[in-house]
């Protein structure tokens, strides 16, 4: 696929931090990515998988948390990560309909990784998001295989591709075509330097409201285009937030609370379909599956540093969400359903970001 | 299956309410439960699906919670229950590496039964509960399949078989055979009669702590039978809480809440491992799928009423526990593991109840 | 005190939605607000009261919610509010550490309205918020009293002052001087049309980030003054909302959590210090004090139509914060300490709105 | 006070695990306890001051948590525990229409002994928990005065008197007089030995509920009195949990949440009135109010290490609810209302335990 085109390449700086090398999830040391993109004509669906660390994530668990926004979405394996504050899986992302079939792969997956679990120690939590894109893909078709999900986590690596690709390749956002977008922040402590990013898959939004920097270029947009473009909103965002910053749970839940601000400031009222959550991991604080006999020790920051961490995430998700639109390319899929890019509109009608 | 004896039918008469005419789940109007037992050698486990309604429950759904009491689980469908405060599918319990499987086979039931969802109308929120059976069972081997799911479904029944069967066939309680329990209460209120029914799978405690009406037979057992037949408690029980008493979400919330009063009668310190999880439903508030366009009234009893529902609900899981117990049957299942069950042990040693 | 020009006045039209008669949380029928202000030189503090309905409240409480942005505050009362679904107080907001005074105060005019309560009744539930104005008030001075509570709850009429007024006086907002804004829009659904109010304290925010419809005007207005204006934020706002729509205490807290799009939209990072929550009810939904021995019917919306209540909160929320900002009048308080006001701001440096 | 005889002075020993020396939660290193009773005819209440350790609270915080069983109760500062994971000052327990002075008070004290807050360092939260006494107290008369929160902070000691004492005055447990009780036990790890401590005020439960080690002794004594002596269940009990061992905010939780098996092996149902709430911190986790300007490490256990804790709070809170009720002394209060004292009764009727 060619490289598209990201918001800062049309000098669109949102925030005032400095951006990782990438301007992506995976400039947190360790993370990588992994997509599987379907589309055909009425299939139009995929499967990204992200990777906490590149070692075995059950035995050496990533400290991690999640933060539900709207719960209107079937993401599996929330209540174990509240409960013990950490994720030993891939984080798989695809369609609705294919969460089952996900989690059973990533299940497989697992055992075959770890030839003890089930036997000797224990069973493991799948953790897998979705978003529904049945707008342009025949979700009752049910496309996804579980060879899409052990490629995605296979073909893992920290060039991450962005718009209609992956989970995103049939996602709406504001309207137009959406998808997968990504972006991070640099965060300068006392104590080091550390990074933050996000890995978005956007499915969200009515035209008419969406914001790039305060500019409320959906309703310029309206005006010039078929009113009819414009579905119900269905709400769904997963947003998947990786650092290095030693945190413990609670303030890692803290700073996934602070995607709500990113996503907001790109003209979102949050509605009621489809589930909006935040799922994220530090990959400084890493939880033996063994237990050692010995007392742990949590690498945190002192809360009043936390402010950095906070303005970092709403960053990073603001522009991981106009980066997944920027760069998204038109579709035409199921029942002959279409959505325009950003990108070819804003060109069309010459209107200026 | 030879029907086994209940706790009352040793005398045991649990709680001061008056139990519903079968003393089951499905004494409440409507509902009705399927199993599947899969019982050969290394494989001892099977699916428990239990029906909210008769009718097309995505289409009408029955308003719903669920509550984490120990979060080490992976039940799915939980977010949206939370958020929406409906149900919408059967809830199917099964084991813990065949989650997936049993939400890709409900996602596959519900589209062949409602040709509208991912067509014009949205997805669906597959609910599914879990208990690891990896001691007796060959949890690897991922035995259960979609057939099983649908079967349990299709067979669904207002009679319930106890003990070793459906969902419970490979679970351990108080390091004996554990698995599927049942019981009810009638509740009387200024405004009518309601019931309350209690279905549980049971996969937790350790034999010491195991105490029957205050009776601690636990340590008495415990004292006859080789130590060696003491696992490390993993802690889990799927609880589901059907009742057609006019309730808000809140107001059932609450209710399930109460169910670790009963759990914790019967000995549970509700240990590290595994998941605790209660998900119920009133019938008495049905929540159509299509918008009405007219204001819609909940029915909720005044909250000084709930009393009588947080004793039921007490009693209800209290004996559903000890009938799980009492019902089971021995079974030597994989690499030969054994767990005998509490009725031949009181014989063996002759222990009254 | 002078009426100040609110947002609208200046041409600035927050949203879509239209506004209620007075653009006010009064504008929800029954509900009033009675403010006393303290400014005499160290002393910047006050008391705002909101009176949900103009009975009495404890005996016919009104459906409630509360949502926790973030949990750095001293709101007290939350707790039962959750767990039962009602208020039975007026809300009380004033500065931090006159929380217990104020509840103190708040139990005292119940208890005045209520003779049975603590005689034949049980207790009561006092909600009472805050913000930390230490920055202009001298807090430690404790200059609240009993008599200043009374006095807010007794002159509560439907007419809200704005500004440095009431809990507001002392309060700072994007490093400027915040206080007490309100606004309200209207929500046209099938069956009705119904009215959402939301009230506002503000007390967060650095200049910086402060956006007026998506105008970053903090950044223009910081480079005209001395940085040495910004304070850390603290990050602190109360956010009380009323409505007459016909919702449940779960669908009022789906509405309530949408209070942080507007908030995010006026730049708000939610940053670690102090609290932001939202306190919300309608008056739709009455709930008895007296058990009646009857079923009740809770009046709900389908949850198709909610996505009207998130857009109107959030418009409210974002108006109510602006108008909190451009009526308030600048302040020389404790220590010398001075806030200035943003219209005066704008007209010293002809920046425009 | 004559120092009443303790349950396991009459020989029934709750659980299993060693009790601490005192047997009591000033067993943890550093806890101190301090009541102020008053005792006179239509005054029948008091204050009960626990103290995490003897350094300056605020400076240096201890990690904390709360959890709620039933939240229809008034406890204040849990929303800022629960988001920053830590408590700054001393908690105070007391009756319910008191709360709100013991929070002003408790703001005077901290004021006091912290110059700078509310100066250079921001504000303080206040965490008072109570219980409802206007059976046996004229609780509309608030004869607690802030001195009386003074003294029970200054006169705290590692001495905690039981029964009708303190908070504890005027409760009412299981139908009879209640009050404070405690209890201790020691847990055994690889790494060390750590102590936990229960300290409850009851106030809960319908008299033939009553439980004492699997014996239904409320069933018995029901028998023997005067039914009029019941009243309905109000439900609340505050518990306060200490402990040294080294664990994160989200393990205290998950150990505050096992104070329900205790409580129900006492015979609760958890009734609808009052609020039924844990408090708890470990001394092994402070943190420091200011910013260091490093990472700081919790210490924290193995999750597999957890089930002791587990076990220890269940018993803990179990026995000291029982010492709270055997320990209690009959009271006769407001309106002559009189309420009975077990041990008493157990004479009278000469009823074994």
């Amino acid at each position: 696929m060619k490289k598209q085109k990201r918001i800062r390449e049309y000098g669109i700086h949102i925030g005032e931090m400095t951006v990782g090398p990438k301007n992506s999830i995976t400039d947190v040391d360790g993370v990588t990515v992994g997509q599987v993109t379907l589309s055909n004509q009425d299939t139009q669906t995929g499967v990204t998988a992200v990777l906490p660390h590149q070692g075995n994530i059950f035995q050496e668990k990533v400290l991690a948390s999640t933060h539900v926004i709207n719960g209107f979405g079937k993401t599996t394996g929330s209540i174990q990560v509240t409960e013990l504050g950490t994720i030993e899986t891939p984080i798989i992302l695809t369609n609705t309909l294919s969460v089952g079939l996900a989690a059973d792969a990533l299940i497989d997956y697992m055992l075959e990784q770890n030839p003890k679990i089930g036997q000797t120690t224990g069973t493991v939590n799948p953790v897998v998001g979705e978003c529904n894109d049945m707008f342009l893909n025949s979700i009752r078709a049910k496309k996804i295989k579980k060879d899409h999900i052990f490629q995605a986590i296979h073909t893992a690596s920290s060039t991450v591709e962005e718009g209609t690709v992956g989970a995103g390749t049939g996602m709406l956002c504001y309207s137009l075509k959406g998808g997968v977008g990504t972006s991070s922040r640099i965060m300068e402590l006392d104590h080091g330097t550390y990074t933050l990013g996000v890995l978005v898959v956007t499915n969200f939004g009515i035209l008419h409201d969406l914001t790039i920097q305060g500019n409320q270029i959906g309703k310029a947009l309206k005006e010039k285009i078929l009113p009819s473009w414009e579905e119900k909103d269905k709400g769904s965002i997963m947003m998947v937030v990786a650092t290095d910053l030693p945190v413990s749970e609670r303030q890692l839940n803290r700073i996934l609370k602070r995607t709500s601000t990113g996503l907001a400031r790109t003209g979102s009222i949050i509605t009621n379909g489809s589930g909006e959550i935040a799922i994220g991991f530090t990959t400084a604080n890493k939880v033996s599956h063994q237990k050692t006999g010995k007392i742990s020790s949590l690498q945190t920051i002192h809360e009043e540093e936390i402010d950095e961490a906070f303005r970092a995430v709403g960053e990073a998700t603001e522009e991981a969400v106009i980066n997944s639109l920027i760069t998204a390319t038109a579709v035409t899929g199921r029942d002959g359903n279409k959505r325009p890019a950003l990108k070819d509109l804003l060109k069309s009608f010459q209107i200026p970001l």
